[in-house]
């Protein structure tokens, strides 16, 4: 691609560093910003530069926060014994969209997964095990993804944890509600049926 | 979606302004900048700003440009008196990868179209018909997209510069350069079999 205009090409370049942005998509981002009012240009730039150079994470679960400690972590009404261990902050907006929990969160910031050269120390455990081993904790709900590397960092903080004898479960795993049977996988299926509910329970959800 | 931050839910909402980006995508690129140096944010901030408040468009043929003239237009070795009419500058971007044209461009900044309330006063028309009326033209080449809208900007264009007696094209239309007859849509074959052209120039391309 050939640019009449330096500027036109740098923002262009910058903005096809965001994933899933190629140049093509970059152009037509920036052209689009072109023929708006400069405002929203200007608006869309300062936000960047702020939630990046002013954004914090709460010292307590890691979570993205304006302030040292987040509003869940400063919220009484919630249950500061019960932990749910999550990989990222999406997670965390995902869950509390369900208003089904009322305890807090610990934000890992990712899962142990050597081939992209994550270990556990590049993950927020160290602070968790500290909570667990300090009892602070009652629960803990594991509510990583479930794929090999979501598993063997639940397995690593498990082991880390054993012996302060907490509860500690994981999210259900089972068919999707408003599932077909026929749809679904063996694997997911399997362990549906391995981790059946008793029935009279499944009429509370 | 609730946000457990104010600046990242601002930064989420001026990205997710730009076209074709949701709350969602908006909410993974902001995390993915988030997660990279600041440095980056920095540049893609900066970048879009002087973008917006310091882009200039050529004083002559309407194309972005950091300067009063663009390069094209004060690219000496190309023939003034052959121009080529675009809607905006990524067809000029277009045109110029391929090499074949050795005029200038006069960017008109998009077609009119009364559905979306652009009329002939919105377009960068005025200019075009001064400089063929001023004799400064021999030959205009339409290059606008083959829909309802380009062909009434074209005879609008037309009709305004009829009186200077200039060559007056518009691109050829036809199949597309390794394209199969069968999967061609009718109107376009249609148009290719009766603009059809000598075999012997056809072997130049």
């Amino acid at each position: 691609m050939e640019f009449s205009s330096k500027l036109l090409e740098n923002a262009v370049y910058e903005m096809s560093q965001l994933p899933g942005i190629g140049k093509r998509t970059a152009l037509r981002l920036v052209l689009h910003l072109l023929r708006q009012h400069p405002d929203q240009t200007n608006k869309l730039s300062l936000a960047l530069k702020q939630m990046r150079t002013e954004i914090k994470h709460c010292t307590s679960c890691h979570n993205i926060s304006d302030v040292e400690l987040c509003e869940l972590c400063a919220n009484a009404s919630r249950n500061e014994r019960l932990i749910c261990v999550v990989e990222d902050i999406r997670d965390v907006m995902a869950i509390e969209s369900t208003s089904q929990f009322k305890g807090l969160y610990h934000v890992l910031g990712g899962k142990i997964s050597p081939i992209d050269g994550i270990g556990p120390s590049e993950l927020n455990i160290d602070s968790l095990v500290a909570k667990v081993l300090n009892g602070k904790v009652d629960e803990l709900i594991f509510a990583l993804s479930s794929t090999m590397e979501g598993d063997t960092t639940n397995f690593y903080i498990f082991r880390k944890i054993e012996s302060a004898n907490i509860t500690v479960s994981t999210i259900a795993r089972g068919i999707s509600v408003g599932d077909e049977l026929e749809y679904t996988d063996e694997v997911t299926l399997g362990r549906s049926i391995l981790h059946r509910i008793p029935f009279v329970q499944s009429l509370k959800g």
